[in-house]
């Protein structure tokens, strides 16, 4: 084959073609039933395609799994994790054998399901079906984006494709549906699908569940669709190859594939799917393919030497670019700059300067309003963030004003349309921040965070710094009622592991949040902000909103320094603890008022920092969140109380309820009151449980 | 027309037909305009449409809302909320003109997006897009099988029709993709899909992000797809009538819309999507209608007494069905008698008696086991009971043996197939159990729970009894990992209004867990289940198992009868938290044991049977789940402290993991001395929060 263009030639070795292939299959059999657990039936089906795509078609160098022009490949079928590991082992990557031994067991390198930053070539985590498949279309949107900004004339530095492996589980999924619908939309010609079209799912044959045309959908979103047999190498070469000559639409290869393909009992059958095929299977199918029935973990020679001419056929790829990029640099120095700023995926040194500064001289304004000032005014200074909504830009303010589309017709535009798709766009979003180089950021109501959550659970687990804007953060939503009002997110967003949640004050902390947001490296940011308008507290009177950065802080010390009282209020509700702790004042008692936008960030500080904002003497304490009442007792504690809202909301103007579910400021004062006299009050739950 | 067979006729009176449409329009306008907020366009630019299917073809009868065999109608784009309640006041439901001035106000029948039980003829709660069409998938299901189960030749007692509006939005979700094949897979003939295809959406024309060819992809679904101008009457009822002669597959009309349509400035604009009109538009666009543009809630005397004609056509329809029920009840007695316990919604008396008991002597089981014995044994004594599982059915044990699957060979059959589609199953089960009679349960990994979750809190928002069972509720799980291994979804399920969550310790506890998941009426119920064997717990030394019920009971007492600890479990942990005791009482501290299955029942008990299970004077408690440890401290007070795990799990074998992360009696009971002796343990921390 030509590797430069990636052509298909005949093979010349059909013998060693049905070697390699069945030393992966060999080889995935064992590696499950050494692990007495996971799926043997995927990669014995995919072995052939799978084997093609990596010997004949992906550039990729194993020797440096971050070559920045690499092919990417997603293994959605994330199951079928073993037929990745075997791929990037025999391959060359640095994935040793012992590691194939040691499938799914403790900290191995080959958990049950890929996982990024676990072994190298992994791209992305996948397992959680339609996932995989809507990262590979965000990673193929990233390369559009980063292919329009970098390359020029003569000087294409990014012009590789995404290839993924996907299964009828993911294409039952709703979020692929969504994600291919966007794909053909953007004319994703750089993104190759192969369908692992094998009929078979965990309950039996798919035909018990999904009897739809594939093709025929995914050509009414505009996909360039071919139909062939998984095992006929040169068809699938032929198909791949076309693909790659179809720069305008997205391709989908639907491969007619067998499960656990020459199992004698158990190919074409769901018993192959979710379990070890059996010692005695594993022995008649080696002998089936000619290999030895008691030897395991076999490496052929021929195979493997076949398989590792990609070690050196990578080193010259890569040795390729790099010359394609030294005269790059000579050409375009100063882009060049900006490519290796960008690969180094750092944010240009001094852009906090372009953050606003609010006054209350701005006027009340919402925290949405204030994170679109925001954006609007980093933008210029971050050319690595792009980002958009799902279909609500004009409500949430995430619009990037002045800056093109991104589409077909530019796709160097940073305002990306996900339309109404929130669970693809987490997926999306992931992938474009796998891909490398840029920060991207979603953006919907907070109650659809409940659409997207397996995409955000996965960013967390990944260490990707993607950012959510979630807008309405509460029943401050009003008119369009319960349905749309959030009152369990925030804690269930709080819930996720890695996932910092923020849910700024005023515009001062909106303008911090985005701060800490993008400065965060290790993991996905969440910002809840409000649908109302909120006064810009005035920080000559108050605490500098730097304290963000610490999940608490004092906001308003209690008259005379000693708080016999603190209130904890976040977002929109620190308004009604500032005008509650004026009442109380005014009523003699002294109250500390804490903003705590984040309880993840605060967890994280030293014991000595959260006594100084919540000293442990100060017992009589009350919070204040337009939200659940749970999770908030390890804050206030068993004397404490929690104003807040433990059933759903209702349509109606937010003032009114505001004043119907108790958000005012003379019902917080009065619950500092109670628990000041629990004897006198309604009083707290003994049981530690606080009353909401 | 004919109303037996709901054939269209051409219309007699253009002029009236106009005039009606118009009526709705200003209505619509009036509505958004006194309320200053909602969507206007919507019900404009289907109006047409409405009014063709509400006049010439919705069987229904606005004094009953409740007959069994009136045609359901969704509207699954709720924010177009006003075109609902119009259509309810115009033909005669119980729905005043007041109350369409008091749209979007607190405690109107008239909220922002249609609520279930809030006004008469409101199917569904809608408004999160694509659920309301899922909705109707499910009802087109129920329908499907109430008829296949009471329906004798000759004896038609169920055959009516299931009618939806979607919009852009709803087919952009991929929730409605997954429903939409499942529909088609089931041969849905019943259900009648009105597609307002006015090509708006929030940000502006659909073709920002979605250019897709619908119709041709719900071909591939293989639905039966027509395409008219929404505004041609005759032709919208030509395509109505042409879905009614269908029978074999679900229909779509694709009915091209204009927003705002007769607007002279927001039609077919994004402006006219989520705001008011402005005064000044009304007014041109009423005068445009031949209405005076100074009169609001106008009801020309001709257009509202061709539309009440649905109430005396209604009576009649009623009365011919209840002639043909009349008849049934002499002819298929008792058919006809299990119809009447069948509309009634109640279980049959004495059904309890069919669950199965377990003693230590049926060895080791999972929760999942225990689960689908009792599933299987009760099944036989309760004909409303039906579900499935999202393609998980063995791992899930949900599969109700010898009894026939669901589908066109036989839609009587009682497991479901949802396929890979979490999300959908959640909208699915809604509508079967709006539908009125059954009791529906769907099954999958909790893991995968968050897939779902918008479906389930409309669920709890609408007071339905759907079950979930969620098996494989923790690392547990073992190898598949940690994208497989739920940490935050109980919580996140906890924190849902009105959703109970019942993790059951042991085989016995499983059974109770389903007796109380049936005999639930005003809300869902999630089942977490283990994947891992569990003894089954001697009763004859330990509480009885009927302790589940209050949420949380003394599952074994300290030795002596005096605790100085409280060990606080859920499900598999109550097994470590027996351990722990044995091994604490070894040394001396006398330690309870609580089994809590469900927060939300014990939240629910008198203070004093809370109090009694956890006696306020005993501050040395912790509590052992292998989840997120957020939420425990109301639970276990400030002196106490949670052994859970608040990162991601990993892929190992459980028993592994369970070591690695703690999970161990020895831990449990270090913990528990710990809090026992503060000044010598790792120590809680003083702020109220316990540390893992």
């Amino acid at each position: 084959m030509n590797l430069a263009t990636g052509a298909a030639s005949n093979s010349p070795d059909p013998a060693l073609d049905e070697l390699c292939i069945n030393t992966v299959r060999t080889l995935a059999m064992d590696t499950v039933q050494q692990a007495k657990s996971g799926h043997p039936g995927m990669p014995m089906g995919a072995a052939a395609m799978g084997y093609v795509l990596w010997t004949r078609f992906l550039r990729h160098n194993p020797s440096n799994p971050h070559w920045p022009n690499r092919d990417r490949f997603v293994l959605s079928a994330g199951h079928g994790s073993a037929l990745l590991y075997i791929l990037l082992h025999l391959t060359g990557y640095d994935l040793p054998l012992e590691q194939l031994k040691r499938f799914r067991q403790w900290d191995s390198s080959t958990p049950g399901h890929p996982e990024y930053r676990r072994a190298p070539g992994v791209e992305t985590t996948t397992g959680p079906l339609g996932q995989g498949f809507g990262n590979a279309v965000g990673m193929a949107m990233a390369q559009r984006f980063t292919a329009a900004r970098f390359n020029r004339p003569g000087h294409a530095i990014v012009d590789h494709h995404i290839y993924t492996i996907a299964s009828d589980g993911d294409f039952m999924e709703g979020v692929s549906s969504e994600a291919a619908s966007l794909a053909g939309h953007l004319h994703l010609g750089n993104l190759i699908c192969l369908y692992d079209d094998n009929h078979i799912s965990i309950e039996g044959d798919t035909a018990l569940a999904f009897t739809e045309d594939v093709g025929r959908r995914f050509e009414a979103y505009r996909w360039h669709v071919q139909q062939v047999e998984g095992n006929d190498l040169e068809a699938v070469a032929r198909a791949i190859a076309a693909a790659q000559a179809e720069t305008e639409r997205p391709s989908l290869i639907v491969a007619h594939t067998h499960i656990a393909y020459g199992s004698p009992n158990f190919q074409d059958s769901a018993a192959a799917h979710g379990a070890p095929l059996g010692e005695e299977e594993v022995k008649r199918t080696k002998e089936r393919f000619g290999f030895s029935p008691d030897q395991t973990f076999h490496l052929p020679p021929a195979a493997l030497a076949h398989f590792r001419k990609a070690v050196a056929r990578g080193t010259v790829l890569e040795q390729e670019w790099q010359q394609r990029l030294a005269a790059y640099r000579v050409a375009h120095p100063e882009l060049a700059a900006q490519w290796d700023l960008h690969t180094r995926g750092e944010l240009p040194a001094g852009w906090q300067a372009a953050l606003p500064v609010f006054t209350p001289a701005d006027g009340a304004l919402a925290t949405r309003t204030a994170s679109g000032r925001v954006l609007n005014a980093i933008a210029p200074a971050l050319p690595q963030l792009l980002g958009g909504s799902a279909d609500l830009a004009p409500s949430t303010e995430t619009y990037l004003k002045g800056l093109p589309d991104f589409g077909p017709q530019d796709y160097s535009g940073r305002n990306l349309h996900f339309g109404v798709r929130e669970h693809s766009m987490g997926a999306l979003l992931n992938g474009i921040c796998l891909y490398g180089g840029l920060r991207p950021y979603g953006a919907t109501f907070l109650i659809f965070s409940d659409y997207m959550r397996p995409p955000m659970r996965l960013a967390a687990m990944m260490e990707l710094p993607v950012i959510y804007v979630f807008t309405h953060d509460s029943i401050g939503l009003g008119e369009d009622g319960p349905t749309h009002q959030p009152v369990e997110q925030l804690l269930a967003l709080r819930a996720v592991p890695n996932l910092v949640v923020l849910r700024p004050a005023d515009a001062t902390e909106t303008a911090e949040a985005w701060r800490i947001a993008l400065e965060r490296t290790e993991g996905p940011t969440a910002l809840a902000l409000s649908r109302q308008r909120l006064p810009v507290l005035d920080r000559s009177a108050l605490a500098p909103a730097e304290g963000l950065a610490r999940g608490g802080y004092v906001l308003s010390e209690a008259q005379g320094g000693t708080p016999q009282a603190i209130i904890i209020a976040t977002g929109s509700e620190v308004h009604l603890a500032l005008a509650a702790q004026a009442q109380l004042q005014a009523q003699g008692v002294a109250v500390r008022v804490v903003s705590m936008p984040s309880w993840e960030l605060f967890d994280a500080q030293p014991h000595a920092y959260q006594d100084a904002v919540l000293p442990p003497g100060v017992r009589a304490r009350v919070a204040a969140e337009a939200a659940t009442t749970l999770g908030w007792s390890r804050y206030v504690g068993d004397a404490g109380a929690v104003v807040g809202i433990d059933h759903f909301g209702a349509s109606a103007p937010a003032e009114v309820l505001y004043q119907q579910f108790g958000f005012t400021p003379e019902h917080v004062a009065q619950r500092v009151q109670d628990v000041l006299s629990p004897s006198t009050g309604s009083g707290q739950r003994r049981t530690g449980a606080p009353s909401g």
